[in-house]
């Protein structure tokens, strides 16, 4: 379970929606506005609390290890689990976790400080065997792993067998790129192309266009803009400016480029499939 | 209005209970434990969004300002209001603010960190006028601060009128001794003495007074002690661990040893008349 981004009161957000604190390994930190992090060491303490002992990655701009190690000191405490910093200042993409299942890359943005978004790629999952077939061919059990890496395999009566004969397609890999904040930025496309989910921050409305150049924040038309140069299934729209009131309208205009858009709010689950 | 303590998720607090937030202009700050003091960073910056001009004082322990300070320097801004610190290091009682109405002393406490209480006293308010009376006694406009001030003065006739006479007594001051977190620290009891209200922590009940000597809290039969020998009026428990379900104990407990027991809870509105 990856985390992004930890404003202020997100622990109590995570009791609501019954988010087990433990499953929470990695978080993510796109930049240090307030609204994205002020509510991390919050949880950083909770989870010492809670008597911890797992680790807790955090990838975050540079700095931002700092605060939490000037909080530790001053409470005169340090967390009892370990707690390990993966201080960000490229300004070029990079890779910052890798397991079996999962690569995340950094989305450099374009806003007042240092951010990065954050790209989750689902590795190539491996073909399916058909049980069945695999039998019927007489394929040793041993050659069933390199039947699911797409391989052909002799059997047992010394026959090639070809894969594509006894195995069905893997389920496409799924990607996540989350995006905010950030103004208008094209250069993300290439890194965000073809992903599943696209989240893109849409501060304002197009009407207010010229409220981005200052604040460097997107409309919900540059966003789906965005959205659809990068070929990308779904656009999820959110971080709304408070001026407005209901955000129908962030949906309506981003559909006018891009027509598979949904709006993020508090608490709603999406999924991927 | 004067803030005292501000744990994660305060501005949250404030507005469910309907506080103006321009009203807030002295936070107080007992020590640098998170759940004193985290929610403080988010209130300053939310008073950055909503264009405060007024200046904002913080009373708070050496190493706030530094915390604060980084994280708005990481955030490349500052408030557009005057934020102005008071870093407090004594470990004896001392004066911190001081108005017409109120002066505001430091408590020092006992706690794993260095770690204040705050006193509010109201001063001596002035004798009331009995103005029937006064005019009866033909007495200028210009001597009435006098008579309230407690003097004697000169009628129109030139006869010397007794203050007594003409005023009442003035309303008793009243005073608040906030005392959290500390272990059972008789050394309060002076500073504190005869105070209108005392809120006290009460971490556990006296069947968990183990606990006190490593975590440097109180009992609740701690707390009633320190209020029957300062000789307050009424005290109110708080502070209490999450070890137990419900906090009527605490009541029940303090209340062998000091009868007149509040119990706080979240929102809770106490009037000191």
């Amino acid at each position: 379970m990856f985390l992004i981004d930890c404003g202020e009161g997100t622990q109590v957000e995570l009791r609501r929606n019954k988010v087990k604190f433990s499953r929470v390994k990695h978080i993510f930190i796109s930049h240090l506005h307030g609204d994205h992090y002020f509510g991390l060491i919050g949880l950083v303490n909770t989870f010492s609390l809670l008597n911890r002992e797992t680790e807790l990655h955090i990838y975050a701009p540079k700095g931002l290890k700092e605060v939490i190690t000037l909080q530790m000191k001053l409470s005169g405490s340090w967390t009892n689990y370990p707690l390990i910093f993966h201080e960000l200042s490229s300004k070029a993409s990079e890779l910052i976790y890798e397991d079996d299942k999962v690569e995340v890359y950094t989305i450099p943005l374009k806003h007042r400080i240092y951010t990065n978004g954050f790209l989750f790629n689902e590795k190539e999952n491996e073909r399916k065997l058909d049980i069945n077939l695999v039998r019927e061919a007489n394929i040793d059990v041993a050659y069933y792993r390199k039947l699911k890496q797409g391989f052909d395999v002799v059997n047992e009566d010394g026959v090639l067998i070809s894969n594509a004969k006894v195995t069905k397609d893997a389920v496409p890999p799924k990607s996540y790129a989350y995006c905010s904040d950030t103004a208008y930025h094209e250069a993300i496309v290439p890194l965000i192309k073809k992903s599943t989910v696209l989240y893109h921050e849409s501060t304002f409305l197009e009407k207010n266009e010229k409220l981005c150049l200052p604040t460097r924040h997107s409309t919900a038309k540059q966003a789906a803009t965005i959205a659809k140069k990068a070929e990308v299934e779904t656009l999820i729209l959110g971080h709304y400016s408070t001026r407005y009131n209901g955000y129908e309208d962030f949906k309506t205009e981003a559909q006018t480029v891009f027509e598979n858009v949904v709006l993020a709010k508090d608490g709603k689950v999406f999924n991927f499939d």
